[in-house]
C-alpha cells in the first residue's frame, strides 16, 4: 500500500511493505496550497505514478488534504479516538487509478472546553503510540508534537483522550522578529544548549511568562546573555513555559512521546527531562507507521 | 517649584505651589531623544522660560533625562526606597538660571534575582503612595503601573521593596501584527469590554498562556468571538495573565493602586477585581505629586 501525509506546504509518500516497513519514500513542496485549481488528482498521479505502474493499488492519505482547503473535505471525528476508529472512519476519494482513502481529522475540546481541531496529527499520533506498545498502555499519558504550533495531546489506553495546541513556535518568531528582545539576538538558529537550559529553569520560576520574557532583555543589557545566545535563552523559556502547562496533571513516572524532527523533539525532550519528567523522542516516519497501521485496519497489507 | 518628568518621548512640566498643587502645566513631544546634541540645558530653558521669569527658581526632574542618554546620568538606589531616601539621593544638573536636581532611578532584582531598573516610575510611586496614607500603609502591598512594559512594585510601609516588569504591551502588539492571531481581527482599539472580561476569566483557567492564546483563533474559527472584538478578547487574555503572576503572594484584602492614564488603568482595575483584589485607579499626575512631595522634603516648597 501507499500512506501519503499531505500536509499545508509538504507532500510525503511511503510505499509500505507488507509488514508496514517502508520500501521507498519521497516528498516534496506540493503541500495543498500549491496544488493549482483543485488538481489534486493529477497531482496524486505525478507524484506516485512510478508506484501505481508497479502495482500498488491502495493509497491512505491524511492531513490537511482532507481539509475545507484540501482535495475532499473529511468531518472530524470526535475524541476519544484511536486506530479503530479512524479505521472505521476513512472517507472514499474518487480516483482512477487506484482505491484512495482519507483518515479523517479529530476534534475535541481542551478541559475548560475550548475547541480543538488536528488533522494528521492523529495519524501520527496513531502510529507513535503503537510504537510504546511494549511499555504498557498505561505509561503514555501525554504526547506532544513540536513545532510551530504544538499540540499536546491526552491518551489513555491508546487513545487520543483530549488535545490542546499550544502556538509557541509562531510566538518565538514574532518575539524575536517584532519586540526590543531581538535588539540584543544575532541571527541564527537556537543551538546554544546551556543557555536553552537557563531559559526552561526560569520558566520553572515565579512571575510569570510576561515578565520572564522582560528578563530577556534585562539579562542581556546586564551582560549576562551574549549575543548570541539570546535566541537560545528565548526558545527555553518559551518551551519551558509550554511543557510546564502541558504535563500540569500528568503522572509524573508516565512516559512522554515527543513526536517530530530531531532538532525540536531533542529540545522539548531536554524541557521535559529537567522538570523532572521521561521523553522518549520519535524522530523516524510516525506518519507512515500510522498509515501502515490504520491501513492494516482494513485489509490492505 | 517646578517638576518635569522628562522621558524618553515626552516632556511634562509642572509649576507646583507651596501646598503642591498644579498651578500650571505643559507637555510635548520634546522627549529626550528629541534633544538634539545633548542641548538639554538649552531645550529646558525654552521650555519652561516664563516661569523662570515669574521667579521659578527650583527645579525637580524625574525619568529617562537621567540616563546615559539623557542630560546627566544619576546612579541607581537600591530597594528598599521612599521618598526620604529619593530625597536624600537627588543629583546636581548644571544649569544657570535656576537650581535644578534629578531624582535617581532605582535598580532592584525579582523574587529569583533577575535585574530591574525603573527610571521615573519611582517618582510616580511616591506620589500616588502618599495618596494612600490614609488606608494605612499596610494596606498597599503591590502597585501597578501599566504601559507597553509595565512595572508592578512591590510595597512595604510606603517604600518600593522590589519590582518585576511585564512587557505586556509590546507583546500585545507583536502577537495582533504579527502572528495569525491578526487575521481574525479588525483594527481599532481592545474597548470591548464584555470581550476584554471574557479574555481575563480564561486566563485564570489550566492550560498556560501559549495555549490560551491559540484559543483567540479557535473561538474566532468557532464563531464564538466577533473579528470587532478578538483585539479586546487577546487583551484581556494578556493582562489577566499578567495580574495573575504579579499578584500571586499578595494578600487579598490589599489595595493595589493603579497609576497611569484611564483608558489603561481602567483595563487594569477590571482584570484585578475579577481576580478578587481590590483596585484604586490614580488617573492624575502621579509624577507632579512625586516631584512635589520629594521637592518639600528638600525645602523646595
Amino acid at each position: 500500500m501507499i500512506g501519503i501525509d499531505w500536509g499545508t506546504s509538504r507532500f510525503r509518500a511511503f510505499r509500505l511493505a507488507p509488514d508496514g516497513a517502508i520500501r521507498d519514500h519521497r516528498s516534496g513542496a506540493r503541500g495543498v496550497l500549491a496544488v493549482p485549481n483543485g488538481r489534486f488528482a493529477d497531482s496524486l498521479r505525478e507524484e506516485i505514478g512510478p508506484w501505481l505502474a508497479a502495482g500498488e493499488r491502495h493509497v491512505l492519505m491524511c492531513g490537511m488534504v482532507g481539509s475545507r482547503q484540501g482535495w475532499v473535505e473529511a468531518p472530524y471525528l470526535p475524541c476519544p479516538v484511536g486506530p479503530a476508529e479512524l479505521a472505521a472512519a476513512l472517507i472514499d476519494v474518487p480516483f482512477d487509478w487506484a482505491e484512495v482513502k482519507l483518515v479523517p481529522g479529530v476534534n475535541g475540546a481542551d478541559p475548560d472546553g475550548v475547541a480543538e481541531v488536528m488533522r494528521g496529527e492523529e495519524t501520527q499520533l496513531a502510529g507513535a503510540l503503537a510504537a510504546f506498545d511494549r511499555l504498557g498502555a498505561g505509561r503514555v499519558a501525554a504526547a506532544c508534537l513540536p513545532g510551530t504550533h504544538s499540540k499536546w495531546a491526552r491518551v489513555a489506553g491508546g487513545r487520543i483522550t483530549g488535545f490542546a495546541t499550544h502556538m509557541t513556535g509562531e510566538v518565538f518568531a514574532a518575539l524575536r522578529g517584532h519586540t526590543i528582545l531581538g535588539r540584543t539576538m544575532q541571527d541564527g538558529a537556537a543551538t546554544d544548549l546551556p543557555a536553552f537550559d537557563r531559559g526552561v529553569a526560569r520558566a520553572a520560576q515565579a512571575g510569570g511568562l510576561l515578565h520572564h520574557l522582560f528578563g530577556v532583555r534585562a539579562e542581556a543589557l546586564a551582560g549576562r546573555l551574549d549575543p548570541g545566545a539570546g535566541a537560545s535563552y528565548l526558545s527555553g523559556l518559551l518551551i519551558g513555559h509550554e511543557v510546564k502547562a502541558a504535563l500540569t496533571g500528568v503522572a509524573a513516572d508516565a512516559v512522554v512521546p515527543v513526536i517530530g524532527a530531531p532538532e525540536l523533539t531533542a529540545l522539548y525532550a531536554r524541557a521535559i527531562e529537567a522538570g523532572g519528567g521521561i521523553a522518549e523522542r520519535i524522530n523516524g516516519e510516525a506518519a507512515a507507521r500510522g498509515l501502515g497501521l490504520i491501513g492494516a485496519l482494513v485489509g490492505w497489507r
